[in-house]
C-alpha cells in the first residue's frame, strides 16, 4: 500500500478502537432535498461539532459550507451520485484528481449492483479505484444490491455479501453496504470481505433502532458505520454524532447510547 | 516479441516441462461468493503453498491478501469480469498500466463469444491486447463460446476451436477455454490455435475427474490448465495444487495423481 | 499524398504491371476456422512462398506465424472483423498506431454497408482513414453491400458501385469489393471509383472460375484481386498464388493460368 | 509500498538469507570496454549460469544478449551512465517506462555526489525515483562520493555515509556504494541508512580480497554486494558468482569461499 | 524484438549475403553543400538507380527529391545533424513518429562521443532509442569518437571500439563508425559489439581505396558500409553503388570491383 493511502486511511481510522464513524450529507442529488438537508450550511457545522471520524459530501458543499471548518475533521469527497430518475445508476461527477484539489483525505463512489446497470457501475468503480490507488487516496464505496427489483432482497445476506465482496475485489478500502439486520448474519458478510466493511443507516427509524444497528455492526466485526439520514434528521445532529461515537468507539450498548443521547441533546 | 513479454512469459512457463499450471480465484464478482471463496485470505496462502506456475486474481485481492506472499509465485492480474446479471458480458475493471503497478507478470481478460455481446467483447479484448503488447506484458484470455444458448454447445469442438482461435488471432499468448471432453477432439483445437492453449476446470467433479481432465489436456498437446473451483473447493487446496502439478509437469496418470493427492492431503 | 503513404503504396504495387495480388487469411474470427485455415502456421509459409504483392492477417497470426518470414512480403494488418453472430458489423480490434508496431505496410478495415449498421460502419472507417492518413499508412478496405437482405443484391453493379465509391469518398486507397460477374459491368464500377479497386474471391469455385474472375477484374481496369478462400482451399496454395500472379501481373488468360497451375502444382 | 514494488523487491531478495548478490556488466560506456567485457554475449550466459539474485545491464545488451536467457534471473535495467570524459556525471539514457518494456524487475541509476555535478545528479535521481515509485519498480542506485577530488576520500566513512544516506533520502530501495574497508566502519554507514545497503566491487584485487570484501559487507549488516569487474575479470566468472553466493547467502568465510572457488573453477 | 523492428530490419538486410550497403546524402547541414551534393535531385535518382540496400537522408530531401522514387529502396530518415559551427554536437531535427509519416523503414541518429558534448549526445541517443524501440523502427547510429581533439585518434581501434560498443549498449541496431584501417584491428571492434557494425566512408580517396575499405570491413566481419562522399563524389555514382554492391554482397576483391566499376561507368 502506498504510504499516501496508509497515512490517509490511518487518519480516517485514527480512533484507538480502530473503528470508524463516518457521516454523509450526499443525498440531495440522489434523493432530493430531504428534510434536514435544507439548511446545509448550519448542518455541516453541527456535524463537525460532533467530531465524526470523517465527513462525506459533494464538492460544492465542501467549498461553500465545509470551508469554514476546514481541517477539523477528515473530508471524504463523493465522486458519484444516482438520482430520483436514475435510481439504479451512480454517475461520476467529480474526478479523483480534483478531489485532491478539494483537500479530500479519501474519495467515495457508489455502485449499484445486481441490476441492469451493473456493467457500467463496475467499469466506473474499477476505473476510479485505479486512479485513487495511483494517487494514494483511500477509496470508500457505497455498494448495494439495489439493482434487484424487490426492496427486501437488498438486505438479504447473500446479496449484501456479493455486493461488499465485489467492492473488495475492486480494491475498495472501506466498503459501505446495507445491514443484514442482525450481527450473526452480518458477521458472515464481514468474514467474506477482505477489507473494512461499514454499514449505511438508511431510514433507520428511532434513535433506539439506530443505536441498535450501530451496535450490531460493530458486534459483527464491521469497521463501523457511515450514517446520513439518521444524523441529519435527528433532533440534535451534534448529539447524535457524539452518541454514535460512544457506540462505535467505546462499545456503548444501545440503551446506554440512548440515555447518553437524551442527556446531551437536552443540554445542547 | 518484446524482451519484456518474453521474460514474463518464460517466468510463467518456467517449469522444465514447459507446461503451465495456473490457479484462479477470480470468481466472486462473476458468479457470487462460491463455497470455498469465503475465507479468501487463508485460501490465497494455501494456494501459494502449493506453488502453482501463476496465480490469477483481481486487484483488491492482490493488495489485501496476496501482499503477504508477494513474489512467491507469479501474479496474473484479471482485468475484466462478467457478473450474475451480465453473464454474457465481460467488463473491464482494471487497466493494463495499473496491472504493472500491482506487480503483475501478466494480465488476463475474459471474452464471451458467439453471443449478442461478441462485438463489444472482441473490441475490448483487441484493445487490451494492444496495450499489453505495447508494455511487454503477456496476455492470457478466458475465451468461451458461452454466448450460445445451450450449455452443451459450449463444449463442442467446433465452438471451442472458434473461441480459442479468436484469442490467438487477437494476440493472446495463453488462451484458456473449455475442455472438449477427450484428448482426440481437443488435440484438433490445439492444432488450429497458433498459441498456447490451456483449459478451465469448471465444475469438474471428483478429484479423479479433475485429474482426468488435466491429464487429457496435456495429452492433447495443450500447454496446461487454469483451474479455480477444482482447487478451492477441494478438501485440501494445497494438496490439490501439488497433485495437479504432478499431472501437468511430471506426467502423472490420473490414478497416480489421485493416490498422491490422498497421501499428501491426509498427512497435511 | 504524404510521402509515407506513397512509399508504402508503391511497395504494395511494386510489380511493373502496376497490378495487385493480395492474399488474406483473416477469416477465422469472421466466418469460423474454415477448412484450409486449421494449420495456419504452415499455410502462412506456403502463401509467402508464392510471393504475393501483400499478405493480410490479424495481429496474432502476424506475431505467431508471419514472424518467421518477416520482411519477405509486405504485411497488411487487418484492424477489424465481423463474426458469425454479427455478420453485418465489422468491429475494430487493433489500432492504427499498433499496426506500425507490428510492422504493417498498410492497414485494412472492413465496412458492411447498405444495412442497419451502416452508420457505425462508416463512422469507424472514417476515423481509421483519418488515423492512417495521419501516419502515412495506406488504407485498404473490404467494403461490401452485405447489409442488404438478399445475397444476390450484394453483387448487383449499382450496389457494388455504391459500396466501392463510399470507400473512395472516405479516403480508402485500395477498395476491395465484390465482383459483379463480368468485365463490362465491373468496368462501370471501376470508372466511378477514383481509387484502386480490387475484388474479393469468396467462394469462387473451381480453379478455372477463380482465374476467370481474376482475369475479368483486370480486364475491367481493376487494380487486381485480394483472394483468401480461393487460395487457402486450393490443393496447392503456393501454386495458386503463383498462377494468380501470372493472370494479374502478366495477363495470362484463364486457360493459360489453369494449365500453368496444373503444371507447377503437380511438380510441387 | 505499492504491491508491485514489494513483489519485485522480494524477487530480488528471494534468497532465504534475505541477502543480495547482484552482478553488473554496465561498464563499457562508463569506463571503456574493459578486459573481460569484449565478448559480452558469452559473458552474459556465463554469469546467468552462476545464478545471481539479479543482473544489471543496459538495454542494448539486454535485447541483444540477455534475450537468450530471458526470465532465468531477474533483470535490473541501468538507466544512466557516466563516461570517460564525464566521469563526474551520470546521464539518463533510458526511461523508467521503457524499462518495463524491456522486462526489468527493477531499475538502476547512478549519482555522483560531493562534486560540481551534484545538483543535476540529485535532480535526476529524484525524478527517476518518482517515476519508479509510481510504477511499482524498485530503484537501485549506484551512489558514490566520487565528486571529491582525491580518490582516497571516496572511501572515507563520513563520505560514504553521506552518499548512501542521500540515496535513502531520495527513496532508493537498494543503495550501492563504496566499501569503507572494514566491517566496523561500514556498520556505521549501514546504521545511518534506512534502506538496503550494498557494496560495489571496483578493482577488488585477488579472489581472496574479493571474498574478504563480500564477507565484510555482510558482517557489517549490509544487504550484500553488486559486483562487476571482480566477476567478469575472474578466470571463471560462473564459478566466481557461485563462490560469492556462498559468502553472501550462506555465510562462507573468505578462505572457505576461496577453497570452494578453486575447486569448482578447476572442474569447470 | 518487436515484429515491426524485425520486418524492417530484414528489409534493410534483405540481400541473401546478409550484408548491408547503405548510402547517405545527409551531409549538407553538417559539412556544407559539398561538391557533388549541389544537384541533389539528380543525385538521389542516380543513387537509387544503383539499388543500395537503404538510403539515408533528411526529411526535406525525402519529400522533395526521393518522392519520385518512393518505395524503390528502403528509406532511412536521419533525425539529427551536427554543423560546421557545432561539429562536436549532433542535434535532433526530426522526431521518430514523424519518420513514420515520411515512410522511413528505419531512423538514423548521430552521436559524437569522447568529447565535451558526450553527456547530451548519449542522452539524446538513448531517448531516440526508446522511441524507436517502442514503435518497432530499427535504429541506425553514426557514432564516432570525434569528440577527441586529434583527428588520428578518431580511427584508433580502442576509440572506435568504445564508440561502437556504446551504440550497442544503447540499443542501436546498426552502428556506423570509423574504419580502423585494416581488417585485423576492425575484427576486434566487431567482436566487442553485439550488434551489426557498419563503416563510414569519409574522404576515402580513390575508387581503389574505397573498394579496399569496403572489402576490409566485410573481411573483418562487419555488416557492411554506409558511404556518402565516396559515392556522390564519384564520377559515376550509380556505377559506384553497383560496384560497392559487388564487394559487399558478392565478395568481389578490390581489384575486381575496380575493373567492374571502370567497365560499367564507361558504358554508362
Amino acid at each position: 500500500m502506498l504510504l499516501g493511502k496508509k497515512i490517509r486511511l490511518n487518519r480516517l481510522l485514527s480512533d484507538p478502537s480502530g473503528k470508524y464513524l463516518g457521516i454523509t450529507v450526499d443525498h440531495a442529488m440522489a434523493r432530493g432535498v430531504l428534510p434536514g438537508l435544507e439548511h446545509i450550511d448550519d448542518l455541516v457545522q453541527k456535524i463537525v461539532a460532533g467530531k465524526p471520524d470523517a465527513f462525506t459530501m459533494h464538492k460544492g458543499i465542501a467549498e461553500k459550507c465545509f470551508d469554514k471548518c476546514a481541517g477539523e475533521v477528515p473530508l471524504v469527497l463523493k465522486l458519484t451520485t444516482f438520482g430520483p430518475v436514475h435510481s439504479k445508476q451512480d454517475v461520476q461527477v467529480t474526478s479523483v484528481l480534483d478531489a485532491v484539489r478539494y483537500g479530500a483525505d479519501a474519495v467515495s463512489a457508489g455502485a449499484i449492483v445486481m441490476g441492469e446497470h451493473q456493467p457500467d457501475q463496475i467499469a466506473q468503480l474499477g476505473r476510479i479505484s485505479d486512479e485513487a490507488h495511483n494517487l494514494g487516496l483511500p477509496l470508500l464505496a457505497h455498494i448495494y444490491p439495489r439493482g434487484l427489483e424487490n426492496r427486501e432482497d437488498w438486505f438479504k445476506p447473500e446479496n449484501v455479501m456479493y455486493a461488499a465482496r465485489l467492492g473488495a475485489e475492486l480494491g475498495v478500502d472501506i466498503v459501505k453496504t446495507n445491514y443484514t439486520g442482525d450481527p450473526d448474519s452480518f458477521a458472515k458478510v464481514v468474514a467474506a470481505v477482505p477489507t473494512h466493511v461499514a454499514v449505511a443507516g438508511g431510514d433507520a427509524g428511532s434513535p433506539e433502532e439506530i443505536f441498535k444497528t450501530a451496535w450490531g455492526v460493530v458486534a459483527a466485526g464491521g469497521v463501523g458505520i457511515t450514517f446520513g439520514r439518521c444524523v441529519f434528521q435527528a433532533d440534535d445532529p451534534t448529539a447524535m454524532v457524539k452518541a454514535l461515537s460512544k457506540v462505535v468507539h467505546e462499545g456503548f450498548k444501545p440503551n446506554e447510547a440512548l440515555e447518553y443521547y437524551k442527556e446531551i441533546s437536552s443540554k445542547h
